[in-house]
């Protein structure tokens, strides 16, 4: 147990409510701010993907023991549904039978207050912070941005609050600060698959519902009472985007066309599409994360990427696991415990944001590429024949807690064999051979 | 002539500054607001680098009638002079005897205010800029930030107001802006190495002057009044760091043992050492640069680079070239002006950054590199016989006005054929000769 401490979270999201949880078990007082209302206490706002929680996730809520009473709002997803034209393709996940889990954002975030709550945080909510003083960790709130402010000081400030943080927003003015933000040309729009009248599903409910079309996309993830919220990402200009969908009629149209399996699955379509919010996907890095022993970002304050991978609230977790490793190793030293922990989980984040900026890249133009379904087909064939040579780059970054920095390093590896392997001559019609499988063993062995 | 419009210029710098007297000449209204005090009623900072004025900043002062009032402030560099350890080599710049010219950023600053003003431009100084309305061109200046502020509006408002842009800042927070700043790890300081008594030059006055040292490198640009405006750029941290040389005597010791011809040249050394600011390099990029036909950023407030390639103000120069080429060409169209203006421009604002940061790489790591040194022969050989086949990227660059990205470009095209060449057996001893001279023209047609 830590000397108690006095500590404010900025942001009552996923992360926020976590690290609130971690904070309360080593006995600190915990003060969670958001500018919005309570959100148990309103309607979901129509702009959410929901989450797919995967090993990095679950470890991190069950470090601070709360994993199983999540789990029973979370719904196992052993494969991808693939629906092509009106055909429909499985992929199984792991090679062991692992699974994702579908979880709405709402509902894990209400569920996740609740928990801090009864661990003995106090949340305040519809409190506009506009500032930090980082030198003294003192919170400036007030109605309006340029009207009058309250200050309230506190040991240490924790910026939970998101890609567009303020508390980042502060270190930003400071000199020697790296900051990056890069929006795709790409955005997404959520819609909706209602469950049956007898409340059964629609669609396959174990699955990740997938309609892949190169440069726009389709998914459907399964909630709980039945229904399955869709995410659809669409360039915003151009040949099948958002600008040219302008009309129920042109939208009608082009789902009729090219998702010609969902027309009688999303009977609000039309209505939906224009109600939704057109959302933006943004990767945002940044360097330092911590202000001395005064002021910390975690989650997507500090590193946001596009969902891609599915890795975001996943990443947000494990940076808690991070920093919680780094509390028991470093005990009151908050200095160190914040140096390490940003120096730790650094390349890191990078490392996911990129993977996760690769699979938008991938998923936009190489989907349609033969030499890359030959390639994914010759990796599965040999890590199904060696699971202990081959493992994946998609099950180290899902179903492993090992580095992110260390998957894409090994992913890294992994492409440059089969680009040699896809050198070979007629390797099209010759890959299930004894050949290529001595031929990969052997180009793993040169490193 | 267009149609007369009210426009705000935020920050009375050099870009600012020309601006205005484009501005001015199409018959504008030109206000210029700068936070600063009037430059020509204050001492200099003592924290600038000697611009290095080349073929790009010409162009654009020749283009706006002030070329002739600069270049009685300027000092021809027909070469770089090179110290290491004693010992002095001298490197002719172009091929066909063109020079860069030193001139003192604060003597150039006052030169340029006083040109706008007589073109008719009206300046504001302290007068603190500190937010922008941009669907109206709304500038909000006060005090202090939390104070009371005042509205004055413009047709359109230019962000001439350099790396940490206020203006930029107002348009960093509408979503869909692209972002980065970059810190280097290495920091500069000014230093001065004072006339003669009768004052002459201590060092040769047509050179720009290097000491260059691998991790650290110092330089010295002639004044007009017999003294050199030195600068070292050195790391923040670690060996040989403005860390380490924390005290006079580490500071005197440092310059004896590793530059020791700058002991008699820079008399007050560890005064001005201690006594000058350690300033920052950063590498700032954005998009967009343009709010409708109402906000543009310009120069440094829409792309800051290191200044490793001389070219900084050179560039924020040649984009008001392009500017006024687009006012040219679409006359009160300005909404168009300023689209085609980022779109054209953007792209070698891009180049010129990534080819300083590049520079700054090459100083730092290459320099002592035998195989670096050797392909810098061959170029040389290659292109002092081949003028019209072998332009070098350093002249693309400093003395052409062609587009940045083509000389980045054709700079890549031409680093692959020197790869090849190095590749050749035994080329260490062989390299002049007619093989080798065939190879690379070979390799140039191969493209």
């Amino acid at each position: 147990m830590q000397k108690s401490q006095k500590i404010a979270i900025v942001g009552s999201g996923l992360v926020g409510s976590l690290l609130a949880i971690y904070l309360k078990k080593e006995g600190h007082t915990v003060h969670v701010y958001d500018r919005s209302p309570d959100i148990r206490t309103i309607q979901f706002s129509g702009r959410s993907i929901n989450l797919a929680m995967s090993n990095r996730g679950w470890n991190a809520l069950d470090g601070a023991g709360v994993g199983d009473k999540v789990r029973h709002i979370a719904i196992a997803m052993e494969k991808r549904a693939i629906h092509i034209g009106n055909q429909l393709n499985f992929q199984h996940y792991g090679l062991q039978g692992e699974c994702i889990y579908s979880i709405s954002r709402g509902v894990l975030n209400r569920k996740m207050i609740d928990l801090a709550e009864e661990a003995g945080a106090e949340f305040f909510f519809e409190q506009k912070i506009w500032d930090v003083n980082l030198t003294d960790a003192t919170l400036q709130m007030g109605e309006t941005e340029r009207g009058e402010w309250t200050n309230v000081s506190y040991d240490m400030v924790f910026g939970a609050d998101g890609a567009f943080s303020r508390i980042r927003h502060r270190m930003q003015r400071q000199s020697m600060f790296n900051y990056s933000q890069d929006f795709l040309n790409t955005g997404y729009k959520e819609l909706h698959i209602p469950a049956n009248p007898d409340g059964s599903y629609k669609l396959d409910k174990h699955s990740l519902h997938i309609w892949p079309r190169g440069k726009y996309m389709l998914i459907a993830l399964p909630n709980l009472d039945g229904s399955f919220t869709c995410t659809l990402f669409m360039p915003f200009e151009g040949e099948n985007s958002f600008a040219s969908l302008d009309n129920r009629q042109k939208v009608e149209a082009f789902f009729a066309e090219n998702l010609p399996d969902t027309v009688d699955v999303i009977p609000d379509l039309a209505e939906d599409f224009f109600k939704n919010p057109t959302s933006t996907l943004v990767t945002m890095k940044c360097f330092p994360w911590t202000y001395s022993d005064k002021v910390a970002l975690i989650g997507d304050a500090a590193h946001a990427i596009v969902p891609f991978y599915g890795q975001g609230m996943n990443a947000g977790f494990e940076d808690i696991t991070i920093l919680y490793q780094m509390m028991q190793e470093y005990g009151n030293d908050w200095k160190t415990i914040f140096s390490e922990y940003e120096k730790s989980r650094k390349p890191d984040a990078d490392a996911i944001a990129e993977l996760s900026y690769r699979n938008f890249m991938e998923m936009s133009t190489k989907t349609a590429n033969e030499k890359f379904l030959l390639q994914k087909k010759i990796e599965r064939w040999f890590a199904s024949k060696y699971p202990e040579k081959w493992i994946p780059l998609y099950d180290r970054v899902t179903f492993s807690t090992r580095p992110y920095s260390e998957a894409l390093a090994i992913g890294d590896f992994q492409e440059t064999i089969m680009q040699e392997i896809l050198k070979i001559e007629n390797i099209e019609t010759n890959w299930e051979t004894e050949e290529i499988e001595h031929k990969i063993i052997q180009l793993l062995n040169s490193k």
